[in-house]
């Protein structure tokens, strides 16, 4: 009997929805050999995050195996699943495999960190087959909120895995190929030993809708509008900016794309022939010689991001285009939760302006990119897998996803960031548990995220700083007083006096106090000044600071 | 021809949802008698205020006048209309008016800051009026999510006035009196010069639903649950309290009330008759002792409050109660945009345990407390005012609201927080704009928005601080090298060597150079230093920190 396996490890991606990463390994344990699904990032936020530029998923366990991986795949080109290969690409040195538009984007990451492009190799779509060891990789066409999202079929000798990638059911995204029910027939007519499927939306009850049902109101909405039109959408759902520009030129506006996401999207969507007809577009320079009611804008930002295109529009002018009074500004997208207060704002100072917003609230400018719960069942029931590991999804989506595909007969389980399984039987198997984490990257730094860092960035926010300096000489006497620095902190308390001249007088006097042996000792000392400043500063502001003490020894 | 005016000076509460607190005068200009109308707060997030407890209107106008304030009238006690008036109080030493839950409730409020209570004076119903100077003012019944909601009618020379207040058209809010259009024609029958409104769910295009929508669909729920159930609503909202507890009760289950507010306002809505009969309940000591599905709880925290009891139950156990899989968990509300991410981390901790939680996605557990649009424009024709001033809202729901007014008739207008209005005429008139703002309460001291405090904590949350440290003897030579501590900042930098160490050094080799003038001037020094430790910083780990200089000098 073969004691071969094969395994699946979710490194990030699965107990979230962000920085997807997920490894196949077949083999005997511990000496299979691996391909990596997705290198995506997770975006920072001040709650959790203050501070960091980007969160990518901790890569060490696949670092120390890179001698055992054969191939990075990436299925499509969202941040969630692209964002980290210029990050991590040095770290893993294994060639990355992705379709034209996907591998396009994955180039321009890697040279803007000054890496080589080439080390990208352009696959075809499925039936075209690339082999890696034990794999067998295929990439399948889906649609999603992008062109070229792939699902990966990948053939083992323990069977064939689906792994779907994000995906909708739509039978015409306007841009990329259209959801092929008889390829995906042909795919699982031979039986699927498992399905690794994303689950972002299997709380929707209703079946997803398509992209092509936009056009329409679109197009209304633009060719009914006065004054200047402008329209956000994330840059990558490239049929939209297309509808959107074609909406524009239909109401004889010229197009302004504006931020360098929606420029670059046009761009790499040209270059590979994902998108053929475009409408022209002029430069913002050129739109601001032109009538104001004579243009349509298509913004980056929809998410409220505060350098955005659509952010600085809403506070005043972007590259000379100012909004006002009677304007229309359209939100064809949908509000990550989370991004709530942010979008929010960008309305309020539209509003002041006298900009008249129109967002999804009715449903008519924006459809999603994920399979809703029904489109799921449908899926199933066409690859009708023996295993169903649900993935792409937060712990309640898991579980939901995993409760329908018990229910439906397949052997299904929740999986989380660093539960190895094993696929290899009639059921999903744990069979070890991975440290896994997340990696942040800040500056040109990148740490973990236990390190403390921003631990105690987040406890100076909430508490304030005190820096206690204190200079003693050779025989541990004081050299003047101690001296305090606060940052965060209201200068006056309680006493009505400078909350720094009573802690002052208060280490002061403990210091006056203090016998020889603790002002020999640093860590005392130091305890002892933290503790009577936090005390001084509890009774007089109410409040416990983070204290940062400097002994200066004269020797 | 009467110089004598009527004003409304919205100080909070206009232009945001939260802190209400409106000011109507009436008499010569700069001699009006005051009233102020609802003293809330707002609450603080990491985004924008970290380590602040509570927000409020900056009272600095009204405190100068005190002396022409005649009464402070509180509408309901939801914390955005009362929640300051236990910190306010002092400043404005007036009294205080309310019905009698609304008054317990600031009487409580008042006490917890150790005030008198006595200062809460409990007033009757419309049509009992009060006199204040040349104000008489009456408390109307108004249906919302708490009892005895309150609008207000104020006589004036210049015309009646409608303060809302908060507000549905609820016909059968289950606690508390339902909407009354007799007494609202009554009121309005002779005439109002002007109606001050609630905007917050003008964007809501159908009509708002009755709270006895929901009782059937929650007693199914908890009737047909195995296990333990527990539900969280705002505690405030006493009628789904009682529906839920009524709920358990009718499964047989006892009624198990977690969180302290909860109890507070049981406590308070029984005292003053407003609740007659709720369901018995037990304590969490006796709800240990039983069996686990023969229990129902209802907790606070609907919001995600990290220190609630439902983010309690959902991170492990809350005074020794335990959910567990299989278990239900249901949110009787609505997610308020900004806590999205604090609600979504509860529900996967939850689906962790594997706690089945319901939501409201389905609208059948939560109705909102507030009139929707169809239900604002049929009170604007029971009331036909000559003007209408949109309150409570954002900028975009006060603007929605004025084209609302414009529309059928009504003179109406945008007014801010700080915007003077004269609502004497047939059309409002800005007549000053006032200095208006937030303060924060934070521990024991209230600063103002604007004094730093808040943004320096932002600093360095987001960009980490560094601390130089650095000693100058007589003749302002260096005495040792300089000293550098980080907060916030990874050690290690792109040299491969500790940020300190390069920092120290790099600063070391300026102060070796420097010139006796520079040495000698602590701003030029302390400048410098900066400079010298975010350079170092940037070329390091790509970030400038803030930065804090100790210059000590020896003398």
């Amino acid at each position: 009997m073969s004691t071969e396996r094969l395994i699946y490890l979710p490194l990030g991606g699965a107990g979230e929805i962000g920085m997807n990463a997920y490894v196949y390994g077949y083999g005997e344990p511990g000496k299979e050999r691996l391909i990596l699904v997705d290198l995506g990032v997770t975006f920072p936020d001040m709650d959790t995050t203050p501070g960091v530029d980007l969160i990518m998923a901790d890569m060490a366990w696949l670092v120390e195996r890179k001698d055992r991986l054969d191939a990075i795949y990436i299925t499509h080109g969202h941040e969630d699943h692209i964002g980290a290969v210029g990050h991590l690409y040095t770290d893993l040195d294994t060639p990355i495999y992705a379709r034209a538009f996907t591998a396009n984007l994955a180039r321009r990451k890697l040279v803007d960190q000054g890496l080589d492009g080439d080390v990208v190799e352009t696959v075809s779509a499925w039936p075209e087959v690339q082999q890696h060891g034990p794999f067998k990789v295929s990439v399948a066409p889906m649609s999603h909120s992008i062109p070229e999202s792939g699902a990966l079929v990948i053939d083992t000798p323990a069977g064939r895995v689906v792994h779907t990638g994000d995906f909708k059911l739509d039978p015409n995204p306007m841009v990329g190929e259209p959801f092929d029910p008889d390829m995906w027939a042909e795919i699982a007519k031979d039986g699927v030993q498992a399905l690794v499927c994303d689950s972002t939306n299997v709380f929707s009850p209703n079946p997803g809708r398509s992209e092509s049902e936009l056009p329409g109101a679109i197009t209304k909405l633009v060719a009914g509008a006065s004054g200047m039109v402008a329209a956000t959408t994330f840059a990558s759902n490239v049929a939209r900016v297309r509808t959107l520009a074609e909406a524009g030129a239909r109401a004889g506006r010229s197009i302004v794309l504006l931020g360098r996401a929606m420029q670059r999207m046009i761009e790499a969507s040209t270059e590979t022939g994902v998108l053929t007809d475009f409408p022209s577009v002029v430069s913002a320079e050129d739109a601001n010689k032109m009538p104001r009611d004579n243009l349509m804008l298509i913004t980056t930002g929809s998410q409220g991001e505060r350098r955005a295109a659509t952010a600085q529009l809403a506070r005043g002018k972007y590259r000379g285009i100012e909004l006002k009074e009677g304007d229309t500004f359209l939100f064809s997208s949908k509000t990550i939760p989370g991004n709530e207060k942010d979008v929010i704002r960008i309305i309020n100072q539209f509003s002041e302006r006298g900009v008249e917003v129109v967002d999804d609230s009715s449903g008519l400018y924006h459809v999603s990119g994920h399979a809703n719960g029904p489109d799921l069942e449908l899926f199933h029931n066409l690859i009708k897998p023996k295993i169903l590991v649900p993935m792409h999804g937060e712990h309640r989506h898991l579980r939901r996803h995993a409760q329908l595909g018990e229910e439906k007969g397949m052997a299904s389980t929740v999986a989380v960031n660093g539960m190895m399984l094993d696929l290899s039987g009639d059921a999903p198997r744990v069979v070890e548990y991975i440290d896994t984490g997340r990696k942040y990257l800040d500056g040109s730094v990148k740490y973990g995220a236990l390190d403390g860092i921003v631990r105690d960035r987040i406890r100076m926010a909430l508490n304030g700083l005190v820096v206690v300096t204190v200079i003693l000489d050779e025989d541990d006497e004081p050299l003047g007083e101690p001296w305090c620095d606060i940052r965060g902190l209201p200068e006056v308390g309680e006493s009505q006096a400078e909350l720094v001249d009573v802690m002052e007088e208060d280490l002061n006097q403990f210091l006056m106090r203090a016998d020889a042996k603790t002002r020999r000792d640093d860590d005392k000392l130091e305890e002892n000044l933290r503790r009577i400043a936090r005390q001084t500063s509890m009774s007089e502001i109410g409040k416990k600071p983070e204290v940062t003490v400097i002994i200066s020894r004269m020797r």
